[in-house]
């Protein structure tokens, strides 16, 4: 099949076709990445926009229960919802975090649910390229709402936060006064924190927590894309789907303003220049781990690390072997 | 002046011939790349080893007396001192933190010591590469040892890590019980703390402080590099002089001890690597910033924001150009 019948095909809403497309994008091989370019462009065609929605927290947290609840109740609304997960770790633990669908069990069933493991490379910068492409496939697709789920493991909420629209911190409720050593850069690009489990014993925690987080979201810079009580934390219960619709509500709200004030269209034009910037660098990067460079930068570093060439000289020998290949 | 005849001065001692050197290193413009690029190959026929010794401290923590100190005291036993630093805020800030020599002023009028302010350039990256050289062109110049001093803002201590055989962290006297902020990484990075301004009204603080990060130096992973006692957090006066000899003897135990192992060797190794990488990296985006591509960089960027064209197409257009160029 071509690139442009698939894109038709996805743009049909079809959704063997869309994860197909998907795997194309996630496949490393110089043919399939021609034929993946091409098919982004196609793509492009449908001119449809979904809510991008990042979506970070710990294990622990809920975060399978949460997208779930979540999920459902969007569907019920008649949305179709898109789940991608952004997990550099799962190459390496063997199995991704949502290699199992049990652990979405009644989202995974629905036909306006399209659910897709994060792809497995051990490289972030493979991941996030893949995924975000996975994102564009699902918003041609006619995808309403994308759930972009991460760990937060180290640079990856950056990663996620670069294709999302909103983005939505999740936490457990936290004893004592300690704000879960969540990072400050975290909590900058939180648009969004949910305190999850706000029920039963919990309850009083979550209650104190969410109370600490707005304490701290309030010490916090104002951004000019924030209208007024943004960035906002607030208690969910994932499980007894308590306060999910107040939370897609003020989803809603902070986008609509977005939209009305030119903020949601900068943000997404800020984040193309990115991963066009991010594209160049791992392609040329990515140059060095393939022959024939590859058997030429190995030879070079044995000599640099034993004295025998400096590093300035082998990396000019390197660059200028890069524009004769 | 060719580049042999410049590195034969560089080695032969000229003082002149070495400030030279690292001016040319320092240069963006091509042709003087070249020639950097040539003379750092001649300057390793010297075959001198320094001890490379990274400081990092925070403002006001007293790095300029220390060094000064510590400095004059290596004066008095006969060894020529290096001294150098990494400040990519220097740049912005409009001045180096090490232009002025009144800063170490009797160490600044010694034959036997040479202070260089940092490279004035923004990018972390081009102060790290023209650093690095510099530390090699002082080695071949016969130093005995070279302090690299930055002020721990961002990764600036990663980089100079990356370029010492020894990294020390100084730190001032800390009120109560709270650990400076001082990141975990940076901890794991130091072979040695010293907790300065043990004198006067500050000396039971400085002791506390002392003990605290010696504690937490103990949590510590215990590296394979660091010998029985090491890292170790110790106070020193750079003011009174006090603690510094201590200091220099606990340095040479640790050096001597990693040169009779092999660490000494194999990190020398692994960091030429490392600088071989860099140097590719900054070689390879720094063709993105130059004409002709820069243009073309510049005009796909505009389009990839309007939506006109893919990240992905219009960074696979500027490997393209890459090659062609």
């Amino acid at each position: 099949m071509d690139a442009a019948t698939l894109a038709k095909d996805v743009i049909a809403g079809n959704r063997r076709a869309l994860a197909r497309a998907i795997t194309l994008v996630e496949s490393a091989r110089p043919d399939h990445r021609a034929m993946a370019t091409e098919l982004m462009e196609h793509i492009k065609d449908a001119d449809r926009q979904a809510l991008r929605t990042g979506l970070s927290g710990t294990p622990g947290v809920g975060k399978s229960t949460l997208i779930e609840s979540f999920g459902m109740m969007l569907i019920g609304k008649g949305m179709k919802v898109a789940v991608l997960a952004v997990d550099p770790s799962s190459a390496r633990s063997g199995g991704s975090i949502l290699g199992d669908k049990t652990r979405m069990e009644m989202l995974s069933r629905e036909k306006n649910a399209f659910i897709r493991p994060s792809p497995s490379q051990s490289e972030l910068g493979g991941v996030a390229r893949r995924t975000r492409e996975a994102v564009a496939l699902c918003e041609a697709a006619g995808y309403d709402i994308i759930l972009i789920e991460t760990v937060g493991v180290g640079q990856s909420e950056t990663v996620v936060s670069e294709m999302s629209d909103l983005f939505v911190l999740l936490l457990a409720p936290a004893g004592g006064d300690e704000l879960q050593g969540v990072k400050r850069g975290i909590m900058e690009m939180a648009d969004m924190i949910l305190v999850n489990k706000a029920d039963g014993d919990l309850l009083p925690a979550a209650k104190r927590t969410c109370s600490d987080y707005a304490g701290a979201l309030r010490l916090i810079r104002k951004r000019p894309q924030d209208p007024e009580g943004f960035p906002k934390a607030m208690t969910v219960s994932a499980l007894q789907e308590d306060g999910l619709a107040e939370a897609w509500d003020d989803m809603q709200a902070l986008i609509a303003w977005r939209r009305e004030n030119g903020f949601f269209d900068a943000r997404r034009a800020e984040q193309a220049e990115y991963w066009f910037g991010q594209e160049i660098r791992l392609g040329l990067l990515g140059q060095l781990e393939r022959e024939p460079l590859k058997s030429t930068v190995d030879d070079l570093a044995r000599q640099v690390a034993q004295g025998a060439m400096t590093p300035t000289r082998a990396a000019a020998d390197v660059l200028a072997a890069l524009k004769e290949g």
